[in-house]
């Protein structure tokens, strides 16, 4: 039937014909088998058509490439193009698709310019630059060599003028008109959008992370603009008044917002969390990570530019702990939202008791132990490569990323070899490199962290894989795997390129539950499984926040996928979700 | 004129006939004389029809009862009956007319009985009610040789059962249909509206309250849990998904919810409080002020009679302070309602940075220094009775009550002196007499503290009206009234009869809303004028929860008015009001 047919066509289309011939081991030959004759047995199917007399052997062999053409190449009209999928309300991001050649080289040819910069940041306050005698230089953290410029760090007094500007200012602002506000937020997306490319520089030299990973989160950056503008004009409609007794329920400001935000997305978590309060009304004090206050100062910078006042934002740069407790004991503050480590945002709390005679909002959204549970009917292929993505990219450092993975037992060898090879594969090294896929860890401090939980298991015996390294420069933490008998073993989370596993029976599936939330925390959660029922059972089982079945656990999309955890993960309400910009409004209001 | 018509009216008639003859000083006659002449001015007036020959006299004069029995007593279709203003949503709840005499009458036969009872009150766990070691003798505050009852106060033993039975319940209690929990919280308003006359006469006793408080706090007791059934039913609703991407936004209970509850709305802010917890499916513990332990008792079986689940209902009776941090240490509790001083909102902040290792939300309605402006152009008489229903009624125990009154200095004297006439009527008293209109304060502690707050007023020479004591049994303070030249002269809020009066230049308006505003305190705010610039312009300015424009301030409805303050006041989100169970639900959820 093959040579027939072969030689037919051949002689028919006078172009190269290939043979395509299946080869595989029984396990993985039976499968395709399968597929392939449900897919012949269908009606439309090329071997029914071959052997209905009825079908003229033209109609069989007909060139499929000119068959397309012919009919005109139509897309579904029902299907909307990526960037129109939000609208009428708002426009989605656009990408960059990096595994294209010529894409992926322009993109390179934009951004390596930026590369060598020198970039001098300090705090806005009132519009103002402030210098600083308290100047620190900034290396980046896969190479110490490089000096990527020079941040002024504020003082006391520049807390206390931007707290005084916020303070005299905030009442106009809250006047402000919300379509206003609105529209300085979607200014703000196309700002980000102009300037993507020195952001993927910065993100590359001072965050340490991919080109891949800072293209997403500049999208996310995007997003969170334009859906907070979207939402924020929708607001003040959700409540009809039964009585016209004088009794209006708008949405306002409730003051002043200090946005603390961390290293791991220092444009999207940044970004999100004070147009998220700008839009809303609110006067903002950002304090961003100190490991990140180069991009914080450009972003700063497009804030304004974008139309925001300057006694609406104000950026005060310097290190976490000083400076942190210097805003908290400021003694008008309305409204906290930080993104950060659960022992921060407990001591913020404890801070605020010690200090403020007011009682005020936090949103905090902070770690997790997260955990992904893999059964027997699972498709370990797939699963593997979820798996690598969840645990290794972001050299771990997602708030999301997987921490400890369940594997049922029956399958648990033949999924860790899959793991262990694609393990094998992961590039480590400098994130200028286009085809890194794990760039560094933030700092010194982080990597001696990780090293030293690494070295302990590694005491214990329970290091089932660990990448040789090949760099002693930079502040590399190579992918490695760690095996467990219980997530009992972990008492924090490990923020870094660290896997564990456990080899679990089906019949202790209720034990495992019970530990996993007796951890406290509750932000991400894997199911990887093609039964649907056990898939219902640990979603409505495990609490956390995002559950994400047979895909990856991290990566939320805003508004797709609303973020926010749990328990010791956060306060809610999620990011990028319909909750967000209430929680940042005055709850009692009279207008 | 009148002497043809009165006769020719008894002729015809023959009945009696009334001379209605005005009279008073120029300044009251004359407006009362436009009024007259405006009246009779339209074509349809008594005046026009009698000087217009093509009226017959038998038209002119005839009998108003009869034409009005004769046309039907029709009542206009489109203003609904009180007890339908609120359908399809829910029932209003029914009043009592205690003006008129038989329907007052009626209610003491029902409420008489209930005066003379001995009543056993307990903490109720997992549905059993706990006997103690420590039972303490209840007396009324208005005679200390009346006793009430006996209540045995809870141990930690007591606290820790409730807290592991809500534990391990509420996972079924969150999983439990809206619909069930919506039918429950119906059925214990019908059940409060069939206890009525015993809950009056608790209310009498325990609380001190007067009859006509009493209705109108059991009225607010069962809207509250006909507003919050209707509510969560239409809850899940509000967020509809653009995508469907195993993402659906639901509201669901946050926990264990703990509800602390003030002595002076004992029926209202207890049942408020605790339904709103239930029927987003939180498990409640509920911590009642200890000086209506036995009221709380009351409620509480009828929480449990209305079919809330024992499990998902606790309450536990005792002393503030100790029981409190008793029930705080526990590491379980998701969330805390509380209403009290803003003193003790701080301290139970403060504590829980001690003991908790997660954040735990509060909601927090706490005390306030409001504030009435009179400006030259209100109307006086009212302006008057709205100030005393404000400042002195309910013996000046509402959160909400008037502090602080402002008099523009053209009407303060003329003002003062219709205040302190209408003052010396106040009838201070047992509230078991339906003509008081000033029962006692709560108890020995508040009594002294007002005492000494108005001795100090004495020694400065500030008291310029005192009513006469002629009781020195029981917990009275008599209605007194201070000069004060500034706000600022009181350091916090004075919770019982004594109003401040200030007298005010126009042109120091603005000094006088900063004045206001940085006592940092934002409950209600009272306004009376005629000129609706100044009105909103006030509204607009002194930053509080609720204002109210020539009535008196105190007294929100359910759902017609959301109550709650801000600052010092309170976190929001207003009690009654459509933010209220989102509140309480859990804003980050995998469902």
């Amino acid at each position: 039937m093959g040579d027939v047919l072969y030689n037919h066509v051949r002689m028919i289309n006078k172009k190269p014909v290939r043979i395509y011939a299946p080869i595989g081991s029984y396990e993985n030959l039976l499968p395709y088998l399968v597929r392939r004759l449900l897919e012949n047995g269908a009606n439309s199917s090329f071997i029914h058509q071959l052997l209905d007399d009825s079908y003229a052997i033209n109609e069989v062999v007909k060139d499929p490439l000119k068959y397309l053409i012919d009919s005109g190449l139509k897309s579904n009209p029902k299907i909307d193009l990526p960037q129109n999928i939000f609208r009428p309300y708002r426009d989605n991001s656009s990408g960059v698709d990096i595994n294209n050649l010529s894409s992926q080289m322009k993109l390179q040819q934009n951004v390596i310019p930026y590369l060598s910069c020198y970039f001098n940041a300090s705090s806005i306050v009132a519009g103002k630059c402030l210098d600083s005698n308290n100047r620190i230089e900034i290396r980046s953290p896969y190479d110490p060599e490089k000096i990527i410029g020079k941040v002024a760090w504020s003082n006391e007094d520049d807390v206390k003028m931007a707290f005084k500007s916020a303070v005299n200012f905030k009442e106009s602002w809250i006047q402000t008109p919300i379509k206003t506000k609105s529209k300085m937020a979607s200014d703000l997306a196309n700002l980000i959008e102009e300037n993507k490319h020195e952001l993927i520089a910065l993100n590359i030299m001072e965050a340490g992370k991919t080109f891949s990973d800072s293209i997403d989160e500049i999208r996310e950056a995007i997003d969170f603009c334009r859906f907070y503008a979207s939402e924020v004009m929708q607001m003040e409609q959700d409540f009809p008044t039964l009585f016209n007794d004088k009794i209006t329920y708008k949405y306002q400001g409730k003051g002043i917002c200090v946005c603390i935000s961390p290293w791991n997305f220092p444009i999207a978590i940044f970004i999100g969390q004070i147009v998220a309060a700008l839009v809303t009304g609110n006067c903002v004090i950002a304090k961003p990570a100190p490991q990140t206050s180069v991009i914080a100062f450009k972003l700063g910078k497009l804030i304004l530019e974008a139309g925001f006042p300057e006694h609406a934002f104000h950026l005060l740069l310097g290190d976490g702990v000083s400076l942190g407790n210097k805003i908290i004991e400021q003694n008008n503050i309305d409204q906290i939202v930080f993104t950060g480590s659960t022992q921060t945002a407990l001591h913020i709390r404890d801070k605020i008791a010690q200090v403020e005679t007011n009682m005020i909002d936090i949103i905090a959204e902070t770690g997790g132990l997260n955990v992904m549970v893999v059964d027997s009917t699972a498709l370990l292929e797939q699963a593997a490569i979820d798996i690598i993505h969840s645990a290794f990219y972001s050299a771990g450092q997602r708030c999301s990323a997987l921490r400890v993975l369940y594997i049922q037992e029956d399958i648990y060898q033949k999924l860790i070899d899959l793991i262990i090879g694609a393990t094998m594969l992961l590039k480590v090294g400098s994130p200028e490199q286009m085809n890194t896929d794990i760039g560094p860890v933030i700092d010194k401090q982080a990597q001696n962290m990780l090293l030293t939980h690494i070295e302990r298991m590694k005491k214990l015996g329970k290091i089932i894989y660990e990448q040789e390294q090949f760099n002693n420069e930079g502040q590399f933490v190579y992918p490695t795997i760690v095996k467990l008998d219980s997530i009992n073993e972990l008492t924090h989370e490990i923020f870094g390129p660290v896997l564990h596993v456990i080899s679990y029976k089906p019949n202790s599936l209720g034990h495992i539950i019970e530990d996993i939330n007796n951890q406290g925390y509750g932000l991400t959660l894997g199911i990887q499984t093609r039964n649907h029922i056990l898939a219902n059972y640990l979603e409505k089982n495990i609490k956390v926040g995002n559950t994400y079945i047979n895909r990856n656990q991290v990566g939320a999309v805003v508004e797709s996928q609303p973020f926010g955890g749990m328990g010791k993960s956060g306060t809610g309400p999620k990011a990028g979700g319909p909750l967000y910009l209430k929680e940042l409004s005055k709850k009692n209001i009279n207008l």
